[in-house]
C-alpha cells in the first residue's frame, strides 16, 4: 500500500531552506498563546505521585471525559479523548467501515488531505463532491453522490481550506442523507471555536444514532502538539472504537489530558473570544491586500484559511515555491486540496505578520 | 469485526470494587519515581514559548531521534517516535502484513494479549507456539510452525507474562527463520531495562533487514501514561510506516517527549540499576513465599511478572475473583494469555507491598 505524503512538509521544507525571508502561512499551527491554565496544568503535574505519571483509563481521564459530555450535552460513556483529531477521525472513519455497510467514503472537493489519506490507508475508496467558490456545500450534490456503497459522508465545518461554515440547514440535510443511506456522518468540528461567522450549527445537535462528532483542543487552546482530542459516538457503536483505540494507541497521553482538564475548567470564554477578534483582524487586514492585488478569494466564515487566486498564477507547487523565493510568502498549492482548487493558494493566517505578508503579495502581484 | 476487551479491565475493576484491602498486582504499572530530569524536563516545557506547543515532527522530535539513534547503534532515518510500544508494536504488524508477503501472524503461547488483539483488528491470522513451562521458546518449534503464509513473528523478550529472557541464540535463530520465510520478526523489547539476568540479547545486533524492533519509555521510566516509544525499521520499511503513524496520530505528544528527551540525556545509568535491584530483591521475596505456598512457579529472569501454579487452583477468572475476595491479592488469570496457561496465574512485582502479598498467599494457600 502505498500512502501519499502530504505536501505540507515539503512546502515548510521548501521554505525553511529558503535564503530569504519567508514568512510561513503554510501550517495550521496557532501562533498565540494557550491558556495560563494549561501551563499551570503542567506544572501542577510535574510534581504529582508516580502513579499519576501511569497509564490513564483506556478511553481517557473520567473527568475529562464529563468536562467534555457536559459541555456537549450527551452521555459520558459515549465519549473517548483521542489522541488529536487526527486519531479521532481514523476512529470514526475505521468505525463506518467496520459496520460493513459501505466501503465508499463521500468527501468534498476541496479536501482536508487527511481524509482520502485515512480512506486509502483503511482500504476504502473516495468520491468527491465538489463545492462552491465561496466553500459552500450543497446537500444535494451530497444526496446524489450517496448511496448503500457509501460507509461515511466526511464534513468539516468551520472548513479547512475553503474557510466556510456550513448552515444548521446543511448539516441537518448530511445527517438525513447518513441516514438514508445507513451511512455515518462523520462531523469534524475542530474549528467550531473559529466560527466568526455565528452560523455554526454542530452535527450532536440533531441527536443521530448515524452521527460522529470530532473534535479536539488543538486548535482551541493552540496546542497542536499536544495531540487531545475526541470523538462523540452513537451508542451502539461506541464500544468497537474503544477496542481500536486500545490496540492501537492503548490510552492517551496523561500530562497533556491533565493540563487540559485544567484549562478546560478554568480558562474564561474572554480567551476563546479574543482569538476569535484577532483572526478577524488578521481576516480584515488579509483580504484587504487581496483586493488590491486583484486576486479572487472568500471571506472565510471561520477556521483559520484564506483561499486565494490570482490571475495567470495557478496554484501548483512551482508556483508555491515561486512565490517563497520571490515574494517571501508561503501559502499552500491549492492542488494539495483536490482538483477543483488547482488555481488557488492557500494562507493560513496563524502568523503574527499576516500584514506584512498581505502586503508582500499586494506588492508582487499588483 | 470484533475485539475482545483485553481482561486486565474487567480484574481491576473487580479489584477496586472489593470490600477488603487488596495488593493489585495486575498491571504493569511501575511503582517507583520516574527520573527527576524527567519532572524538571515537564516543568522547563511549561514555560516555553507558543511554538513549542505545536506539531513535533511527526515522526518525533529530531533530536530525540538522535539519542535513540545513537545508543541503538542505527542510523536515524530508521528510527520513528511512537504513542508508547502500543503503536509501534501497530505500525510494525501493519507494515509486515503491508508487504503483502503473508497474512499470518506467529505469537507464542502464554502470548501478550494485545497481540492477537492487534492482529484481530489488521484482519489476520495469529498462530500459536507454546513455549515451555518456565518461558523458553524453541526455535525449532517456531520453524515448524512458520511458512510462506507468515507476515511476521511477534517476540517478547525480556517476556511478559513469563518473564524469560530469551538467549542470544534464540534471537538468531528468529532472525533466521524471518529471513528463511521472507517474513519479518517483530522484536518488542520494552522491558529491556528490566533484564535480571545479564543474557539478554536486543535483535538489533544482527542488522537484519527482515526485523523490527519496538520499545517505549513506559517501563524504564516509569511512565506508562506519557505514551512515547519508538520503532527502527530496516531501512526500505520505514516510509511507509511513517505514513500511516502519520495518518494515524499526526504526530505524538510535544510535552511527553521534550520531558523524555530530558530524561534519556540526564539520568544517570544508577537509577536504571536500582530499579533491577528493587525488582531483584522483590523476586527473591516473592519466590520465597510461592516455596512456603507449595506453588510452581518459574523464576523470572526479566520484566516484572511471576506466573504461578496453585495445586487444585487453575487461574480461571473466577479464581482470580476468589483470590481478591479472600486473600486480598488481585492478580491475572492465565487464561487471559493463551490456552497453555490456564492453570497458572500472573502477578506483577510493581507493588511497594509484594512482602505482605506474597505473606497473604502463603497464609492462603498452605
Amino acid at each position: 500500500m502505498e500512502y501519499e505524503t502530504p505536501l505540507f512538509f515539503h512546502v515548510m521544507g521548501y521554505a525553511a531552506r529558503a535564503e530569504r525571508d519567508v514568512i510561513d502561512m503554510v501550517s495550521g499551527n496557532p501562533d498565540w498563546e494557550p491558556p495560563e491554565a494549561l501551563r499551570d496544568g503542567l506544572r501542577e503535574y510535574a510534581d504529582l505521585e508516580p502513579e499519576q505519571f501511569q497509564y490513564p483509563p483506556s478511553d481517557g481521564l473520567y473527568e475529562l471525559r464529563e468536562e467534555i459530555a457536559e459541555r456537549r450535552g450527551v452521555d459520558v460513556d459515549r465519549v473517548i479523548i483521542t489522541h488529536g483529531a487526527g486519531e479521532a477521525n481514523y476512529l470514526a472513519m475505521a468505525r463506518a467501515l467496520e459496520r460493513e455497510a459501505g466501503t465508499e467514503f463521500v468527501l468534498t472537493d476541496p479536501v482536508y488531505p487527511y481524509y482520502p489519506g485515512k480512506a486509502a490507508m483503511l482500504g476504502a475508496t473516495a468520491r468527491f463532491v465538489p463545492t462552491a467558490d465561496d466553500g459552500r456545500l450543497d446537500p444535494d450534490a451530497v444526496r446524489a453522490a450517496a448511496s448503500e456503497e457509501t460507509a461515511a459522508i466526511v464534513a468539516n465545518s468551520p472548513n479547512n481550506p475553503t474557510g466556510a461554515v456550513y448552515p444548521e440547514e446543511t448539516v441537518r440535510e448530511l445527517v438525513e442523507i447518513a441516514e438514508e443511506h445507513d451511512a455515518i456522518l462523520v462531523s469534524d468540528e475542530v474549528y467550531d471555536h473559529f466560527d466568526l461567522s455565528g452560523a455554526f450549527a454542530s452535527a450532536l445537535q440533531f441527536d443521530s444514532d448515524h452521527c460522529i462528532v470530532t473534535n479536539a483542543f488543538s486548535k482551541s487552546m493552540a496546542i497542536t502538539g499536544f495531540r487531545v482530542g475526541y470523538a462523540v459516538f452513537p451508542p451502539e457503536l461506541v464500544e468497537n472504537a474503544r477496542s481500536r483505540h486500545m490496540l492501537v494507541n492503548v490510552a492517551g497521553s496523561r500530562p497533556s489530558q491533565y493540563a487540559v482538564l485544567r484549562a478546560l475548567r478554568e480558562t474564561d470564554p474572554a480567551y476563546y473570544e479574543a482569538n476569535r477578534e484577532l483572526l478577524t483582524e488578521r481576516v480584515e487586514t488579509f483580504t484587504d491586500a487581496l483586493d488590491a492585488a486583484g486576486a479572487d478569494y472568500s471571506r472565510p466564515e471561520g477556521s483559520f484559511y484564506v483561499m486565494a487566486r490570482f490571475e495567470g498564477y495557478p496554484g501548483t507547487l512551482e508556483n508555491v515555491e515561486r512565490l517563497i523565493d520571490e515574494a517571501g510568502v508561503a501559502g499552500m498549492p491549492g492542488e494539495a486540496f483536490g482538483s477543483s482548487r488547482e488555481d488557488w493558494l492557500r494562507f493560513a493566517l496563524v502568523t503574527p505578520r499576516v500584514e506584512e505578508a498581505a502586503a508582500r503579495l499586494a506588492d508582487y502581484f499588483e
